[in-house]
């Protein structure tokens, strides 16, 4: 809402929340007590025939209903989708990473997996756009131009990842309470965190092969933020500076990625706010390998950033269209 | 400069440091590194006849020296200062608060006290803009139009003030180290903070009469965000509720200041990154006084978004242009 | 616990816990894994009569029902309350402030309250101890000697108060998620807070005299600590210096109050941990005014350590044992 | 000082420090106001032959340089050096690393590797006992015994370290300013880290080889704590049920290491300001590797409580003497 309200090709016109329907948004969101929105009703309270694009941000499992059903009212509507029901481009691999068989899978042939930089031919057509999760958003545009360039080998991928705690969400869990979350650091979901699958998925086909990868990550404590620490071999390329020159090179022109220059360390606090993903690569101790780095804002190129990217793709608009803010920083 | 950059109306001609001089800005703000910005250089480098406007960020003394060097070199340039050297609109109040005489005293009477919403008509017109301090933007916008209108008493206030630790600056200290001041709550300047003074300037201007404030700063472990808690007795209105009023009448149409409902709170949080202001008045436990609250970004509001809202009174750009983003929460 | 355990006088014989009936205590408090506790039971599986001391924090109003029941159960058995329950000298004036009636009134004369510096021989001898609430620990503090010796008025009492988020347990709710309070500041039952009415009781008791304070909290982004900043008349002393004379004279050689020298300000950072309480006082501008500040840990001294050093006072050990600890800082 | 004034085996009979030479310990650490310590001297005003032990906290360099002098004044002094001067057993492996050659390499041969849990009798009767870095420590902890037994392979060990802002030091610097650090996410030390040759040294030494180890440090917005993700080869073991069986045998009675139950997530927070370490293993999507997690504070287990714990085994006290407090939490 924050950045699609300064959005000269927006207009919202309906707020859909269940448990908040019926309350102004300012009493939920206070911060947007100034953005002139309409109050909050349920999804079935909108007329869907009117509506030209809907912006889904669901529970898994969710969007895959809802988005049935509006496709059944307004054919021509698109959905773009930050949740998880879309992502996995085979409709199977659904149900055993989220525990329940995907409920339209005959939808699933009009999703576009929503990574700006690396489908938007794809993006620009398609019905429903599915956005990365926040990891494999840093992962993926940090590590797929060196996989597509054989730069290094899909083998031994160690992911270490670190996150804010909004990657969580906003209901009210003990582990994201300041006092247990704040000053302290704690690994989660070590071995067995969703967002592999669809990573792998991912480096696989651009691979073109199935792999496996070590996805370990961390809660952080700060709110916003994302960075991924890749350990990797290489492979086609000799060192950090071949493999930096690979990612400058098809990033070039890309109006949200910055390949830093050598030894400039990426940080969360460079990007923070905004939607930009800085990536920078790194010779390692042992030889043979590198180490890659990428910092998003997960909120933001993360998941509503890219969103809006996607929604300017999509819809014919700049591509930085109300997302061309600067990081916010400190 | 990352509000600037994307003003339709500004274009960065230079940009000065010290000790920086030479560097690139990326080294110096790598979240800037995006941004196109030149290089930075030393002030004697700078052509200030081809330049409309400076704006100054500067240690208090030095904004003095540097404008009266520049206008000579240029009259008709503007400065919009963020520094305290032109807030006192009589030169002599300068000296006693900052410990050395005011070395332009020529050219104070052509400075306009930058308080946007108070002071429209003399910023559109003067050659010298003096932003206030960040406490006494929150301070001053959440009592002036109470003082103004005889709503409460000028005696007695209490102005407990709070804010996050970026109002120390960037230079590294020991109290502002993230293990110092992080998990961690101090008073500082505790009777003696330099904002005072300037507080009571202008509140004893809109009171027709000499004042004294008692204004207590907290340093708080945020980096962001300034609230301060006003503690006053009532005089002309009978409660919080005919304070509120006051409040929101006087500030009604304003693009920036949001006077809140009863009942609700404002909190740093819900302004964060942005250049808005919430106000609101809450009755006090003691009968005849009331609780004045007034949240901002001390970074924004209370220093470059001001600035920014300045300059476009001055040279006639809608308010709004370039700081209408909304807050980034969280 | 964590105190309790190295106290040589403490054993441990049952753990009770409702909703966490039948784990171990580390799978609720994972730090606690090392301590070599028994598991958690119900209330009902507790043999009282082997018991010689219960330590409570419980929610207001269940306190005062398991106090009755195990009281019949075990009349010799002593209770160190940290709830709400008993801290209200006169049981009718319960109700009014926690919205229920007193459920155990003919208890309610055995209690002392539990502010060690100001009422050790009630301690000693009470069956039941009524902790204070961490704000009315940090302000009696501060404030009781100035009021008992009339250095101070009771007039227009100003006691600003900041507290990091543990003072609102550890029950997941939206308002202290890392997310909402981390770099942020709000303030929260403005002119309504429980405990204003228990700091007018101890004030009032002082001064021999019906009063109303001014008590605001504020929600700070810290874990841990609480700082007061109490605004207050000069009534007998005739500045800060003699007010501070005051306090040194009346808290010499108590072990947890400092005192510090002038100047010193007192920082929540500088008690961590600790059941120290640091205070001091400075002129403020508007003469005829001081501020009083005051530091503690809200779950030290103004929880458990303040019942383990009530403890101690009750049972005869020195008053220090197992809350010797020094500050952890940083 | 925290710790040991309240060891009953340590009476600090000089405090030294060179820029705060003269002063009050409360005026540098206020915290420590309460500890009747003496007030800080020159290194050269202190009469060494009175004194039994020496803890030295020097940058590197400075500890060989006084040590060396202090050794010649009293030949039975002991050292227990928290820096990194005494931290290669082999003297000639210091200058590659640290940039200047070891001035006192006669002294090396006198110094034990401090790692208490591993090197028990050779620090009992060290003169010198050189206490492991922080990092060294949290790693050489979770993955020596695993090294030892051949559970793991040494080659392409991936350390991907975490930890708070005190590693760096209290001194001012622009980079662990709360402004910076905080909310922020950024990795340091890629490739270079002074801490990847000492653990090196470690692992090569109880695997029998020379190795090359991956280690990759990271800036945590928070004060206190460490964190090591160790991503590494099986072996021996054939999973992480293996692995972390063969560290809870290598730490069975260990006061301070805890090598928690299956599926139990090491935390900072649930060490916090104790000497503990909690370690476990849990198994990787990549068949044939696991993820080996350890938890510490820097600044005790990773530091003075490690010191401690070494003079405890030095002097014959109960290895927990004033080490004992369990974690502070949260």
């Amino acid at each position: 809402m924050r950045l699609g309200v300064r959005h000269p090709g927006l207009k919202f016109v309906a707020l859909t929340a269940n448990t908040h329907a019926g309350k102004p948004m300012a009493s939920v969101f206070p911060h947007l007590a100034m953005a002139g929105l309409p109050d909050l009703v349920a999804n079935e309270d909108v007329n869907f025939s009117d509506i030209d694009v809907v912006f889904c941000g669901l529970p898994h499992g969710t969007s895959q209903k809802l988005v049935a059903d509006i496709a059944q009212e307004n054919s021509s509507l698109r959905v773009i989708d930050m949740g998880a029901d879309f992502r996995f481009r085979n409709a199977e691999d659904y149900g055993p990473v989220y525990g329940a068989d995907h409920v339209a899978p005959h939808l699933q042939e009009k999703a576009a997996y929503g990574l700006t930089e690396h489908n938007r031919d794809a993006i620009r057509d398609a019905q429903i756009i599915a956005c990365p999760g926040c990891y494999p958003t840093a992962t993926l545009l940090a590590l797929l131009p060196l996989v597509k360039s054989g730069a290094i080998s899909t083998d031994d991928m160690i992911i270490d990842a670190k996150s804010g705690v909004t990657g969580a969400g906003r209901a009210p869990k003990q582990n994201t309470l300041l006092a247990e979350a704040g000053e302290s650091l704690t690994p989660y979901g070590v071995g067995v965190h969703r967002h592999a699958p669809e990573i792998e998925q991912e480096i696989g086909l651009a691979a073109g092969k199935k792999v496996a990868v070590n996805f370990t990550p961390h809660l952080i404590p700060m709110s916003r933020g994302e960075l991924i620490t890749a350990h990797v071999k290489l492979d086609g390329a000799k060192n950090a500076d071949e493999a930096r020159k690979i990612l400058a090179d098809a990033y070039e022109g890309e109006p949200f990625i910055r390949v830093a220059e050598k030894g400039v360390i990426p940080s969360t606090g460079h990007v923070r706010g905004s939607n930009y993903c800085v990536i920078n690569v790194f010779d390692d101790r042992i030889s043979g390998r590198v180490i890659v780095i990428a910092a998003i804002d997960n909120l933001v190129k993360g998941s509503a950033g890219q969103a809006i990217q996607n929604f300017n793709v999509a819809f014919g608009y700049p591509e930085a269209t109300a997302i061309e803010a600067l990081p916010l920083f400190p």
